[in-house]
């Protein structure tokens, strides 16, 4: 008998009707005669609501202590969800993160172990469903551990993976992903296939569909995922290894991924010698702030050069400061700081194969006159740092370039 | 060293301004050399809100995942107490119910077991304080499993004995135990001490400081009690086996009772037959209505006779449906039902020595011209039906009548 995992986030879950409409979902796969887990996230708005609780409690919360207070939101929607299945003649139990997933390392952003499997069997074997809440597990001290914002995601593929799950399903409130953001390109299409490295790289730059560890853990495990509305009964996406069908035959590039979470980062007049880039990295580090684009050439051997890289636009004040307290050290003439600017990608299996691919996206953007900050390229993604005025024009004509417009007559699919 | 378990209710949990109120008081007791174990509530108003989204989720809520919904409530409060003692510079850290309270039986009112000492005292010996969520525990299948509403001060009084505390100190929104509802009699005095059996006794008629399961529960481990305020820094009232010191020379009665939660049923023409009254019942039992009072006196053996009882006066129409639909088998004539009936009572340890109480109690009434519907007795109580529209003045003249008016000087103790 076939085994899924169903996970349902925040917006699904958000009040007794939501709830209901979940349920009616969750009888419809498990009346087709599969085996079900659910994994739930909290009522949209409840983790906010307590990780304020928690920062009025005390400046500096216990991570032990933060995750007690915050894992209580998907206790809560996963009693409701249980009870409510019964509700409607389905035979259905919760069991609590604590029962089921060990989990290790830091509080508050904590990796899963293991899950034990047994528990979930016999339930599952007895034809009940599994209504289990996201985001938790219990750590090797027996404590409550919460795997960080976004973790139900990755607690149903842990999940999943436990239970050698046949799929993984993820419902949204988007019903799939496209090959952009249809808020900027009304005509852009619902991939019927999307691999998990494409996935990687559409989630890490802006297409925030599914919490970009949980797509690493699925790779890993091989288990399909699939994305679908929790709202409207329409096909959704699936992340695959492999491309099949259809999409085999898919223009190489599956998508155009836009960000605006950067800012750009310049030191002018830096050494060049060994281990330049690490001292800039460092104090960067020790402040945990990560660092994206990295564009570094020495243009002459032994002569001072400039270093360009990026960082999360929110963390710009805090990146300068570092640096500047760390001047002497480093030795650099000056530091450029922007902050309106923005990184257009394309994503694509296709792209380590044809280096024409980077080629047309840079004549492209030189067509419109859009000029290039900084570029970094990857086996499936090759990422230009533009202004950010300029940055919806760009997904646009790389959208068209690409040939990935959707027929005039298909654009409700993108509604 | 002195080991200690305070207890919050809901009230003083309600929010983070009271919740750092709260870590003061725990403070001030850890510095003062105590070992200290806090047992919290939900916030106010939050159970009610958990309880009303089962209601909303299915009519008939499995026990089970109701307890999974209704136990996160206390969870929150345990973690947020936690932190902010961290944040204040006292070592804590909070324990979730399933780590550390065994609990059989029912779900939704589990009865405690068991409490796992020996990780709170490894805890205590290094002088952390404990942080417990009160009203829950883990049942024999592993599942969380609550103890019913106001289980929180059960969950206080069975840790304390299990950690063989020294006290249990019970923090609520009023300052201790009055010998009457301070509402009522504005001359009401705050008893120094008040023994576990009268506590009972004017917990169940209608003094609702503490629950009465907590009562017994600490009367059978032989465990000190002490209700104090929250809000302010005054001196509460000790519960305890026997009377020592000033309270001994106190008048025998403890306190008067009033309780309006009462509706009056009587059945005329009852035969006289053994079993009769068993017969009645039996269908209040099978509907769960608990019966408080019940008068039966055969005036001439083999004459029928009136049975009059009293249930909980929200039970009143389904104990008369219950009944009726068994006259046949019961055999009566009338059913007379009456709900603007009250029931006024006096509880003291003294009463089983001296009758001559009792009858104060009836002439005090008599003068008057309060007619008594009906009269229980025990060893330590007097209970009087009345009618409901006489309560307070009944409760005044008996307080006047039995010496416990504070003097005119220190009414201010009762605001």
């Amino acid at each position: 008998m076939p085994r899924i995992v169903m996970k349902f986030g925040g917006t699904s879950m958000a009040g007794i009707e939501r709830i209901r409409n979940v349920a009616s979902r969750v009888r419809a796969e498990a009346e087709a005669g599969n085996q079900v887990l659910v994994v739930v996230s909290a009522m949209a708005g409840e983790t906010d609501r307590l990780v304020q609780l928690c920062r009025e409690a005390s400046a500096l919360s216990d991570p032990k202590e933060y995750d007690v207070v915050v894992a209580s939101g998907e206790q809560v929607t996963a009693g409701l969800l249980a009870m409510t299945l019964q509700g409607m003649g389905v035979a259905a139990r919760s069991f609590m993160g604590w029962q089921l997933v060990r989990a290790s390392a830091v509080h508050g952003n904590a990796r899963v172990d293991a899950v034990e499997s047994a528990l979930l069997d016999e339930a599952l074997n007895a034809g009940t469903v599994a209504v289990i809440p996201g985001f938790q597990g219990v750590s090797e001290d027996g404590r409550l551990a919460t795997l960080g914002r976004g973790g139900s995601d990755t607690s149903a593929v842990a999940i999943a993976a436990g239970v050698k799950a046949d799929r993984c399903d993820i419902y949204t409130d988007v019903d799939g992903v496209y090959t952009t953001d249809p808020r900027i390109v009304p005509r852009a299409r619902k991939l019927t296939q999307v691999t998990f490295e494409e996935m990687l790289e559409l989630a890490g730059v802006g297409a925030k569909v599914l919490q970009v560890r949980s797509v690493g853990l699925a790779m890993r495990a091989k288990l399909p995922l699939r994305v679908l509305s929790a709202f409207e009964d329409v096909p959704g996406t699936d992340i695959v290894a492999d491309l099949s069908g259809a999409e085999m035959e898919r223009n190489e590039i599956a998508g155009i991924a836009a960000d605006r979470n950067e800012a750009r980062i310049t030191l002018t007049g830096i050494a060049d010698r060994p281990g330049t880039v690490a001292t800039v990295m460092k104090p960067l580090a020790a402040a945990g702030i990560s660092v994206d684009m990295i564009v570094h050439a020495a243009t002459r051997a032994g002569e001072a050069s400039d270093l360009t890289f990026t960082v999360p636009r929110a963390a710009l004040a805090q990146a300068r400061s570092a640096i500047e307290q760390e001047q002497s050290a480093i030795g650099f003439s000056e530091i450029l700081c922007d902050d309106a600017v923005a990184k257009v990608s394309i994503v694509g299996v296709g792209i380590r194969s044809n280096p024409q691919l980077a080629s047309r996206m840079f004549d492209t953007l030189a067509e419109r006159g859009i000029n290039m900050l900084a570029v970094t390229t990857s086996e499936i993604k090759v990422s230009a740092l533009i202004a950010e005025d300029a940055l919806d024009v760009a997904v646009r004509v790389l959208h068209t370039a690409f040939g990935l417009d959707a027929p005039a007559n298909s654009q409700g699919q993108a509604a």
